[in-house]
C-alpha cells in the first residue's frame, strides 16, 4: 500500500477547507451505478463523463476508441470504470460467442483500459475498476465467476506494477437496491447506489492501492 | 462433491483387482508434464494422446479443432489437459496481442474444451484443467494471475452445473523441477512431473468435483 504521491485528499470531503480540484473521468456515466458516482464527484471535481452513448464515447471492447477518448480528454487525475456486468450465461449455452459475451467488455475491456490509460494519468493519480461477485455459484454464473475472480486477480498483481504511484483499485458494488428494483425483484438486500458510490470516492481520495473495495 | 457415478476406482492402483478399462483422452501429450500423465494412465487405461503437434491434432484457441478431435476419438470416460503456461506479460507490454497472448490457448481454450467435450464425456466420467499459481505478484505476472484465478473460479462456479454425474476439476502444478532445470534455474523447490502426474491421476480416478488440486 502506498500513499497517492503528495496528494492528501482522505478526508477533504468532511472538511471545509478549500481541495485543490482534480479532473476525473468517468466510464459508464449514464449507469445506475455511474450516475450515482457523477453526482458524488460532480460538485467538487472537474468531471468528464463517457459512455458507450456519450456524451464522450468510448466502448471498452474496442481499444481504439479508448486511445480517442484519451486524445480527447487529455490528462486526467483519476480514471473510474463502472462497467456493467453481464448477465447469466449457462454453461450449455450453445454458440461460444453468446457464452463469452461478457468477456471482452468488462474484463478484457477494463483491462485495456488501464494499460492504455497509464500514459494519460498524472503522477499519484488513480484507475478505479469495477468488480463484482455471487454469493455462491448458482446455474449460469460460471463465467461472471470467471469475469469477477479474474479482474479481482489483475487488480492485485498489476498493481506492483503501477508507475509514478499511480493506485490501482476494483469496486465490487454487490447488488445494488435500484438494478433489484429495476429487475422486479426484493430491493431489501441491495446497497443503495449512493452507498455504492461511496466506495469509488473513497478508491479516488483514499490510498488504497491493489484492493478490492466492498 | 459427489460420487464418480456407478464406478469406485479410487484405490485401483494400489491393489491386483482388475479394474475396468477406461478411454481417456490426453491434451498436451507432449509437454513436460502431459508426457508423466502419460506415463502414469497408459499402463492401465486406453490412452489417447492430443496436442497441437499430435499424434491426435487440437488447437484448444481453436474450437473447431476441439470438434473435430471428437470426432474422431468418439465417447470418452475422461478428458485432460495440460495446457502450457504463457510467459510473463509486463503490463507495459505494447501491444495488446502480445499481453493477451496467454488468454486464448489457457483461459478461454480450456473453457471451450469443457462446453465442447461434455457431449463426449460418459455418464459419471470426468473433465481435469491445468490451472496454475503464483507465491506472490510478480512483475509480469499480472495476465497469469488472471487466467489462472479466472479458471479456477470458472471450474468452482461450473462444477454445479455438469449433467449426468460429471466431474469437473483443474490441477495446479506449482513449479515442476523438470521445467526449472530446462530454465537453468535450481530446481530444488520444484515438483517432479511424476508427482504432479498424480493429481491428474487422482482426478480421474477420485471423487473430486469442483476443485483446483495441489
Amino acid at each position: 500500500m502506498r500513499g497517492a504521491g503528495g496528494r492528501s485528499l482522505g478526508s477533504a470531503h468532511l472538511t471545509t477547507e478549500r481541495v485543490p480540484t482534480m479532473k476525473i473521468l468517468l466510464i459508464g456515466a449514464t449507469g445506475t451505478i455511474g450516475s450515482a458516482v457523477a453526482a458524488a464527484l460532480a460538485p467538487r471535481y472537474e468531471l468528464l463523463r463517457a459512455s458507450r452513448r456519450g456524451p464522450l464515447p468510448v466502448d471498452l471492447a474496442d481499444a481504439g476508441s479508448i486511445d480517442a477518448l484519451f486524445a480527447r480528454t487529455g490528462p486526467v487525475d483519476a480514471v473510474l470504470s463502472c462497467a456493467a456486468s453481464g448477465g447469466l450465461a449457462p454453461l450449455s449455452t450453445p454458440a461460444d460467442a453468446d457464452y463469452w459475451r461478457g468477456l471482452d467488455g468488462k474484463l478484457v475491456g477494463q483491462v485495456n483500459l488501464v494499460r492504455h490509460a497509464l500514459p494519460h494519468v498524472r503522477d499519484g493519480g488513480s484507475v478505479t475498476l469495477t468488480s463484482g461477485r455471487f454469493a455462491e455459484p448458482v446455474p449460469g454464473s460460471s463465467l461472471g465467476y470467471l469475469v469477477n475472480s479474474g479482474l479481482a486477480a489483475f487488480v492485485r498483481s498489476a498493481a506492483i506494477e503501477l508507475p509514478r504511484g499511480i493506485r490501482l483499485n476494483a469496486v465490487s458494488p454487490g447488488w445494488v437496491r435500484e438494478t433489484l428494483e429495476h429487475l422486479g425483484m426484493d430491493p431489501a438486500p441491495g446497497t443503495p447506489a449512493a452507498d455504492v458510490a461511496e466506495s469509488y470516492v473513497r478508491a479516488v481520495e483514499g490510498t488504497a492501492h491493489g484492493e478490492v473495495l466492498t
